[in-house]
C-alpha cells in the first residue's frame, strides 16, 4: 500500500497569525510585491504580480525573485507546523526554471514533505499566468531547520 | 599531475561592455540595489549593500535575494565566455545558506567551472562584510544554458 | 484553473524495448541487484531488495545506492518520451535522504515534470518498504540533457 | 581582507582510526572497489578503480557511483572533525555530472566548508584519470548532520 497523502495537524492553534506577523516583517515582500495569498496547515501560497521593477534582461521575473517567493513560500508551509515558540530557517533549495516567468502574475505553492523535529523538507512550485493560463515554471526542493525555542521577536 | 586552474579565453572581445549592458537590463538589481563591481573572464562579483527594505524578518538580507545575486553573478560569468550573438539561461542552481546574511554590505563571487558549449557549470560565493570582516554566508552550485545565435536584444 | 497532469505521448512505439535494453546494459544493476519494474510513458519503477552487500556503516542501504536508483530511475522516464535516435544523460540531480533506507526493498518512482526538447526535468521519489509499509525515504529533482541524433548503441 | 583558508583542528585524536572503521563497514564500498585513499581533517579521498561491474550502458562508471564516492568522500571528511561520540548523516546533496567518468579510475575528493554544530557544509569533485590524465567529471554540494551522543557502533 502506497501511504497515503499526509494530514498535517499545527501544533500552534495561532499558526496563521504567527506566519502572517512573521511574513509581514519580511520586508523584501512588500518590496517586490509580494503578498501571502494562502495559510493553511503544510501549505502555503505567495502571488506576485509583474512589475517592470522586478524583471531581468529579456523582461521577464527574474530567476532570483521566482527563487525569493519559492523560498518563503515553502519556508512558511514549514512554519505553519512548528510551535509558538520555534522559528525557522532555511538550510538550503534547489531551483529549477524551467519556463520563463511571463505572466501578469506568478503564484509560489510551498508545501511540507516530510516535518521532522530538527529538519524540515518541503517543496515549491512556481506557476505564470497569462490570460489565465498556468505555466509551470519553476520548481523546488528545500531543506529548512526548526530552531526550537527560539521564538521569533517583533523586532 | 592535478589540472591547472584554467585560463579562460573570452571569444568575445566585447565581453566586458555587452554583459555590463545585459547587467543594467535587469531592473531587479537597482531595484535592490545591486551593482556589478567586477566582470573578468569566467569570473564576476556583484555588491550590495545592506538596506532595510531587502531583508527578512530577523532584519538579514532575505535568503531569496542572496540567491538572486548569487544566481546573477554566476551567471554573467558564463556570460563573460560566450560568443557575442549567444545569451544565457540560468537552467538551475542550488544554494546552501550557510550564515545570517548580516553585514552592511554582501560580496557575491561567480566563477566559471567548465565552460561547455551548450552548459556551463559555475559556482557561487556570498560574503557578508561587517566591521572589515569577511563571513561566508552562501555557497551556490548552477547550471547554465548557452542559447547559440540568440543575441540578447536591447529591449 | 490549475493545469491537467500532463499524459505524454512516447514518440518511439518501441520505447520499453529501448529503455529495457539500455538498463540491460547498465552492468552496475544487475551488481546491486536492481530491477526495471514498470516502464510507461514519463513513468519508471526500480526495485532493489535490502543485501548486506549495498549497506553503509548502519546497515541500511548506502544512501549512494539510493541516489543511484533514484537517478536511473528518472532518467529513464524521460528516455520513453524521447525519439529512438535520442539518448540522454544525466546532468545534474539534487537528493533529499529522509529517512534511512531501512526495508526488505527499495522502491525508487521516477517521473517526467517537463519535457522539453534538449533539457527534461524530472522527479523522483524512492520508498523503503518494511513489513509492507512503506516509508518515504528519499526525493530527488534532476535535470536530463537529450541527445538528438546519438541513439545509444548496443555495445 | 579575504578569509584565510581555514586550518582544521579534529577535535577526536583518534579521527583517523575511528573514520577508517567506519568506512570498512560500508559494504558497499568493496562491493563496488573502493579505496579511502586519504584522510586528513576536513578532507579526504576515495579512489575507485574502473570495473565493467560498475559501468552504465555507454560503458563509463554510472553517475551513481560517481555520486556514492562523492557523496561519502565529503560526509567523512565532516566524519573527521566531529567528536568520537557523534556520528554523521547525509541530509542532502546536490551533483552535477561534468564529463563521462572515462578513465581508468576515479578519485573523489571531499572537504569540510563550513563545519557547524549541527549541520556540517561539504563540496566534493570527482576526477577520472586516463593516461594520466585528469579530468574533471563531478562537483557536488553536501549537508550533512551530526548526530551529537549518537557515537557509530561496530555492528
Amino acid at each position: 500500500m502506497r501511504p497515503e497523502i499526509p494530514i498535517f495537524q499545527p501544533k500552534d492553534p495561532d499558526y496563521v497569525e504567527r506566519v502572517r506577523a512573521s511574513f509581514a516583517r519580511q520586508q523584501i515582500m512588500s518590496l517586490i510585491g509580494a503578498e501571502l495569498a494562502v495559510v493553511e496547515p503544510g501549505y502555503t501560497e505567495i502571488h506576485l504580480p509583474h512589475r517592470p521593477e522586478i524583471t531581468q534582461q529579456h523582461g521577464f521575473i527574474h530567476g532570483g525573485v521566482v527563487g525569493t517567493i519559492a523560498d518563503s513560500a515553502a519556508g512558511y508551509a514549514a512554519n505553519t507546523l512548528t510551535p509558538a515558540d520555534t522559528s525557522v530557517l532555511t538550510v538550503e533549495y534547489k531551483i529549477n526554471l524551467i519556463a520563463p516567468a511571463d505572466g501578469e502574475r506568478l503564484v509560489a505553492r510551498g508545501e511540507v514533505i516530510k516535518p521532522g523535529r530538527t529538519l524540515i523538507i518541503t517543496r515549491a512550485e512556481v506557476f505564470a499566468i497569462k490570460n489565465a493560463q498556468w505555466t509551470l515554471c519553476a520548481l523546488m526542493q528545500q531543506t529548512i531547520m526548526a530552531m526550537q525555542g527560539k521564538a521569533e521577536s517583533a523586532r
